[in-house]
C-alpha cells in the first residue's frame, strides 16, 4: 500500500466514523447547518474568488478550451447562485426518518422500515467547482458523509470551499471528516478510491461517458452511472405536425449541450412527405445540421445546406450539439426497435393522437423517462418536481431518471417483539 | 473472443429481446405460466429424478460431503415442494403496472411513476437445484429474462429442469430464451458473464462469502450483495434476564446454519455476573460452545468445558454452528461501537426495557434488520410478510434486507402532455 491510498483507507475510515454523527441529526440541525453554510460561502467572496482567478488562470496558461474555462470560472454573481441552492436545499424537507411503510406481523413482531441515510457518499467529478457545494450540501440534508473528487483545474477553488465546509461543520460541533476532499491530483487515487467498498455506500460519477464507463467497470462501490443522453422523438402518423415543430425545435435547441436534449427523429412513413421538408426549413434558421438516413434523404434534396447523410455509428452517439439524426420508420413498432438498438434509456418522445399506438410506446420502450406528446428536455429533478437533483441515472436499480433526496438515502427494518422468538 | 464467451454475448442479447415480450404480459399471464410450469415439473417427476440421481451419484464419486450431496439430492417429495412454491409465486400479486405515484405539475406534463420489470437478471448459485426453479419463477412473475449458472455439481439436474421451464415457454408462446442456462462448467465464463452489463439490469449472488466477494470485485453489472450475517444480540442490564435464555437459544440453536442465526451476545457489565453463568447452564446441554472474551471469561470459570477464550478474529466470523461469542461490554454505546466494528450490516438485537436504550440502539446501528427484544432469526422474506424471498441484501442500495418481488423491479417515469415544451 503507497502512503497515497494508505491515507485514503484513512479517510474512508474517518468519514464512515463521521457519518454515525451525521445521522443521528434532526431536520432542524441540518437545515441549520446548510444555513450556516450559505452565509459563511457568502462572507468568504473574496477568498472564494481569488482561488478560483488561480485556477483560471492556471488553467488558460495549461490551454483549457474557453468552454471548461467558462465551466470553472466563478464570479460574485455566481458564488450568490451558489449560497442561494444551498438555501434551497436547507429548505426542503428532510427525507431521513420517514416511515415508509409498516405492520404487525402474525408472528407477534411490530415491523416498520425507516428511511436512513445510506451512510458515506463519493463523488467524482469534473471542473465545475459549483458541484463541490451542490453535492455536500445534498449529502449533508440526507445526513450522508462525502468524499469529494473534483477535477485538478479547479484544485485551488475546491480547498477553500471545502474548508469552509469544515468550518461550518466545527461550528455546528460536528466532524470536519463528514466531508474531506481528495485534492491529490494523482489519477491511481481515482482507481484506489473505487475499492474503497468498505466504507463508501454509494459512488456517483458526474462527468461524460468516459467517466462513468471508468466507474462502472473498476469499482467494487454500488455505482449511479447516467447521464448519457441518446434521446429520440417518435412523429407518428397521427401526431399534429403544426405542433411537432416547435417541440422538436425545442428538444433540439434550447439547450443542446445537455444529456436530455433529442439526438435522433424517427418520422412515420406516411407523413414523411409532408413533414421532414417542413422540419428542415423550421429547423434551418436556426442552425441545425439534419442527418438524414437513406429513406428520410429522399423527402429532403430542397435542403442541401444543411442535410448530410447520417453515418451508421451516429445514431448511437449523444450529440451535444445542433446537429440531429434523421430518419424514416415503416411503424411505430419500427420506431421502438430503432430506439432498443441505440438508445441509452435516458428520455424517449412519441407524438401521436393515437391513444393506442401511445400506450404501446410507453410499455415498449424501455426507458428512464417516456413522454407522450411533450418534448424530452423535461428530464430533470427540478421539472419533475423534486426539489433537488442528486444525478440522472439511467441504469435500474436504486433510482431511475432524475434522482432527488431520496436516492441518497436507504432504510432499515426496525422490528420490536416482546422477547419474541421464531416459531 | 473465444465461441464460449461470443456465445454468452449472444446468450445476453437473446435474453434482452426476450425480456420485452416478458415485459408485455398480464398478471394472469405470467400466473398461469407458473401454474403450467409447476404442473410440468411434476408431470415429468422421473426425468428429473433419474437426472438428479446421476448428478448425486456423480457428486459421491468427485468426493463431495454429504452436506453437499443433501443439497444436490431430490426426491418426490422434494419435488413436489419446489411445485408447491412455484403455485405460491404464481398467486402472489402481480408488482408490475403500479403506479408509484404520480401528478399534475406546474409544467403542463401529467406525471406518474410506473412499476415495470428490471429486464434481465442473472443468477450465480451453487448445488442446490431448487434454486434454478425459485430464481426462475421470481423472474418470471416479474416479467424478467433470466440467465442462470448453477454448480456443475448438478448440471444434469439443472438441464431437465431449465427444459422444462422453456417448455412452458413454447406453450405459452413465448421465448424460450427467457430463461436460459449456462451449462458449460468452464469458470471463466463466470467472469465474462459479469462483464455482460450492456444486456443483464441485475446480478444476483446466491452462495458464501466467497462468491459475493467474487462479483462485487469483477462485476460490471450492478451487484445485489449480501447473505453474510454476523450477528449480535446486546443484553442490556434492564433486560429480562429470564426472557433473555430462550431468546438466545433461538438465534442460536433453532439453525445454527443460516445467516440470520446470532455470532455475538454483549452483555452488560452490570448483570454479566448474574447472566453470564446462566447463559452458559441454559446453552451447554443444547451443545453450544462459547467463545469468551477476556471479561466474560472471569464470570464464566464455572463452565470450563465449554467455554473457551475468543480469538480476536472470532468476532468477525460468520459461525453457521453452535459456537457463539460472549463479552462484556460498559454500555450499550460501547455494544454499539463493538458492532460498528465487527457487523456485516445484516441482523442485530437488543434486549432492554429502556425506551432510551432502545431508541438509541435503533438509531446508531447500521444494519438492514434491528430488532427489540427479539431474536435475529426474524430476518427473512416469509417472516417479514414479503411473500416470497429473492435474496437477503446487506448492501444499501436499491433494496435492503429481505428482498421480495418489487427487488425485481424498477419504475419508468411516463409524462404526458399536449405538444409541451419545457420554458
Amino acid at each position: 500500500m503507497t502512503i497515497a491510498t494508505g491515507s485514503l483507507e484513512r479517510m474512508g475510515k474517518d468519514a464512515k466514523e463521521a457519518s454515525f454523527a451525521l445521522a443521528a441529526l434532526s431536520g432542524k440541525q441540518k437545515a441549520a447547518l446548510l444555513l450556516f453554510l450559505a452565509d459563511t460561502l457568502e462572507a468568504n467572496m473574496d477568498a472564494i474568488l481569488q482561488a478560483n482567478a488561480e485556477d483560471v488562470a492556471a488553467g488558460r496558461e495549461a490551454g483549457l478550451t474557453e468552454g471548461l474555462l467558462d465551466r470553472l470560472f466563478l464570479d460574485a454573481g455566481r458564488v450568490s447562485g451558489i449560497a442561494r441552492d444551498v438555501r434551497a436545499v436547507s429548505a426542503l424537507p428532510d427525507p431521513v426518518g420517514e416511515v415508509l411503510d409498516g405492520r404487525s406481523l402474525d408472528n407477534g413482531l411490530f415491523l416498520v422500515r425507516r428511511r436512513v441515510p445510506l451512510g458515506v457518499v463519493a463523488a467524482i467529478y469534473e471542473a465545475r467547482p459549483n458541484v463541490t457545494i451542490d453535492v455536500a450540501s445534498l449529502c449533508l440534508k440526507t445526513g450522508n458523509a462525502v468524499i469529494l473528487r473534483g477535477g485538478k483545474e479547479t484544485v485551488r477553488t475546491n480547498a477553500v470551499l471545502v474548508s469552509l465546509i469544515q468550518l461550518a461543520l466545527e461550528r455546528h460541533d460536528l466532524p470536519r471528516q463528514a466531508v474531506q476532499a481528495i485534492t491529490d491530483p494523482d489519477r491511481s487515487l481515482v482507481t484506489a478510491l473505487l475499492q474503497l467498498d468498505r466504507y463508501v455506500d454509494m459512488l456517483i460519477p458526474r462527468g461524460g461517458a468516459g467517466l462513468h464507463r471508468l466507474c462502472r467497470e473498476n469499482s467494487r462501490i454500488p455505482v449511479i452511472t447516467g447521464g448519457i443522453g441518446v434521446c429520440h422523438i417518435v412523429v407518428d402518423q397521427s401526431a399534429d405536425l403544426a405542433a411537432a415543430l416547435p417541440l422538436i425545435e425545442n428538444a433540439k435547441v434550447q439547450r443542446p449541450s445537455v444529456c436530455n436534449s433529442v439526438e435522433t427523429v424517427l418520422v412515420h412513413r406516411n407523413i414523411a412527405a409532408e413533414f421532414l421538408p417542413r422540419l428542415a426549413a423550421h429547423l434551418t434558421p436556426l442552425g441545425v445540421t439534419l442527418h438524414a438516413g437513406e429513406a428520410a434523404l429522399g423527402y429532403l434534396a430542397g435542403h442541401p445546406d444543411v442535410v448530410v447523410p447520417v453515418q451508421a455509428e451516429e445514431y448511437d452517439r449523444e450529440w451535444l450539439s445542433l446537429d440531429l439524426n434523421v430518419e424514416v420508420v415503416d411503424s411505430v413498432e419500427d420506431a421502438v426497435r430503432h430506439i432498443r438498438e441505440h438508445g441509452s434509456g435516458h428520455s424517449e418522445a412519441i407524438l401521436t393522437e393515437s391513444m393506442t399506438e401511445a400506450e404501446y410506446f410507453i410499455q415498449a420502450v424501455d426507458a428512464a423517462a417516456v413522454y407522450v406528446n411533450a418534448s424530452t428536455r423535461f428530464t430533470d429533478g427540478g421539472e419533475f418536481g423534486l426539489g433537488a437533483e442528486v444525478a440522472i441515472s439511467t441504469q435500474k436499480l436504486h433510482a431511475r431518471g432524475p434522482m432527488g433526496l431520496d436516492a441518497l438515502t436507504t432504510y432499515k427494518w426496525v422490528a420490536q417483539g416482546r422477547y419474541t422468538v421464531r416459531k
